[in-house]
């Protein structure tokens, strides 16, 4: 079986077969990695490259426990992405590492588009791992699978994002993939934090948590930047936890089997109460889990192992 | 066979056949390093992750030569501690790597305990490879092997430790051992060096080194740590070189047979005469060398995988 | 068979046999790079250090594939060379690494002579990555595989190096390596980036790139490093193209069949134009591919596993 798409760039556009075949796939990797051996031979001589020009910890061990899992030869290269901002500097380092036979770039920047640039001028299988605040597919990726895993389908499951939707690649990523698969998605935030119409994306928007939060299947809290303080878009951290801070007492409204979610990392106490993250009510370590096998899904369907 | 401890925090309350059965299979896999082929399928696998907090060239590359040669599957995190300064954010990031289904998590932190806290909060086996001043219980681990090696036993072998006594993980985690053991330890060094009492470990303070030297059977010189003369605790390096350096007169005092060893990085010339450190008496490289041994050897006993 | 050397110093004083060996060995290893798995269990067992005291993203992913592809151990160490000024804490942590049990040191440095530094020091193998403006070997054999492949022979070739003759590690192993295979070679450049002399090299200095670019086989230009123009060696870059840069007029006067070669990362639109150097005359991405078979031939013939 194979993928229609060749990269990975993001979900928008990507098929419910597709993401489907993802999910099947990662559903046996997580098998994988419920064994005392997590390793395969699949994507043996494959060489990886782990091209991560925005700081990201967890991400990209992820993404290198994977590819070592799938047994792959794995180079990473982190660095500062002020070292790398012009255009013509990182189009003549990828095509160098190209030569050096990449089968698959694995891609973290700061700049949106990033990773079709690359694809546009290597031969190379690309894999997004966030770029700017445009797509972060494999979060988008394991939130799917998570929420597929606990509730059996994502079809007519009802999610609530909540935050930061104007800067966040994460909520863009997961209405692109929850909307494919069939789940109806609204967002909630303050007004300085919305775009200014989310009727594209088939999106309602709310801005008064305490109102709907009894609703959903699912809470998705994103990460508030505190940066978005000092730019004025959120008054302070305290009164953003007063109005959209997941606290005890909402978790307590949520409907009967409500879950909640996170990409991680959280601001404890901020956007999320420390008991909360931490209830039976919690799926944030599957999630983290689960990303693991998507990764090792993703990297092995694009590698072309898979095909035959 | 099994090891009574789950995981090494240090070798306090560690019991003498946990230390024998470390040491009994660091020496086996000291031949595997004596091969033109330097690896064992043992730990294929197996993942383990290096979180060093603490800047160190050396024990990361010794821990990571040992994983490799054990064929884990290898991940490491090296970074500034100031970035992680908060503890709950240390929380966070273990129980997140833990989710991504890590085994074995080496860490070194200038916290005294950060060790015991990462136990307590995931299921992974701990290595502590240096917490604060608190235990470096591999760098003991290897230094009694080396003893063994060399003299046949540690039993009744005299050692004296020489140095900054106070605030030493080297010479905590030594003493342990080599009391366990069945050793005989003093220590020697400036009174502004020493603890307050050593009457706990069982062990003698010195401060003049001449009156004492002929009688040990391995001399122990500690590192000295430059920035304690800006703390005013030595007068000057030269000063302390004349009072406790190993210089060749000192070295041609000590007793026939006793030998020197330092954990390194040596101050040549200051704590160390540079002839000394090279001479025939010198344990140093060796001391090196089983440093592989050791750590693949605690790697291994605590995976599980030796149990069956 | 083996090689008439021990360690990969520079080229100068290599034999045309041993070059001879290192360009059939890396040619077959050529062959490994365009299969689908790249991948050969020639190293296992044998631990390679990268010590890369001098920053280079290229370099170290080129050498680091080479490594993981012939299935070595790796481990890398790389840092600012500022840390590690005094030669005394250079030779402990080599010493050091190779009680550790390491095979193969590949190692670029600042000062010229630190390879042979440190073959006097350990038993290791050691391989040039650069050292300062003396040789950079493993380029010059990847330039010498790419003619050789490209024009069936070194032999006879016309080959022009272009740009700072002076400080080039790269000129300066690029003519010993062509010199003993029996190409012809001048350099052309400013004045002020030559040196006093290359009578020494039988090479030929000129300053009017256009007066001589019709007659060579090969036109090499080198990077230009803009710090030259700030100690005043280059009167402004754009200045510095007009005299030297190959621009598509000068391209255009090249021989027929005559081809363009540089070993990055290039300053484009400075020393070397856009089209150029994407055009058919371009050897530039073939250059880093043979790169990789290069390091990988290099590997394998000093790990002594060719012997036998």
């Amino acid at each position: 079986m194979a993928l229609g798409v060749k990269h990975l760039f993001g979900l928008h556009g990507v098929s419910r077969d597709d993401i489907s075949l993802i999910l099947d796939t990662a559903d046996s990797f997580r098998e994988v990695l419920d064994r005392p051996i997590r390793i395969v031979p699949t994507l043996k001589g494959v060489a990886v490259l782990n091209l991560f020009y925005e700081d990201s910890t967890r991400t990209r061990i992820s993404f290198e426990l994977a590819e070592r899992r799938l047994s792959a030869e794995v180079v990473t290269f982190a660095k500062g992405s002020s070292s790398v901002s012009k255009g013509e500097s990182l189009r003549d380092t990828v095509r160098n590492i190209e030569a050096m036979k990449i089968d698959i770039i694995v891609v973290r920047h700061k700049s949106p588009g990033t990773p079709q640039f690359l694809a546009d001028i290597t031969r190379c299988r690309i894999v997004n791992a966030g770029d700017g605040s445009h797509e972060h597919p494999t979060q988008a990726l394991l939130d799917l699978m998570t929420m597929r895993r606990h509730f059996g389908t994502i079809e007519g499951l009802r999610v609530l994002i909540v935050g930061d939707i104007l800067h966040s690649r994460v909520a863009r990523s997961d209405i692109w993939g929850l909307k494919t698969m069939g789940a109806e998605v609204d967002v909630c935030g303050p007004p300085t934090l919305m775009p200014v119409s989310m009727d594209a994306f088939g999106v309602k928007c709310y801005h008064d948590l305490d109102r709907i939060i009894d609703s959903y299947d699912v809470v998705y809290m994103l990460r508030i930047q505190r940066e978005r303080q000092a730019g004025g878009l959120i008054p302070s951290t305290r009164e953003y936890t007063k109005l959209f801070g997941l606290t005890p007492q909402r978790a307590d409204r949520m409907k009967e089997g409500a879950m909640v979610m996170h990409p991680g990392p959280i601001n404890r106490g901020i956007e999320l109460d420390y008991g909360v993250a931490d209830s039976s009510r919690s799926l944030i370590l599957d999630q983290v889990t689960n990303g693991e096998a998507v990764r090792m899904a993703v990297l092995f369907l694009l590698s072309g192992r898979s095909d035959t």
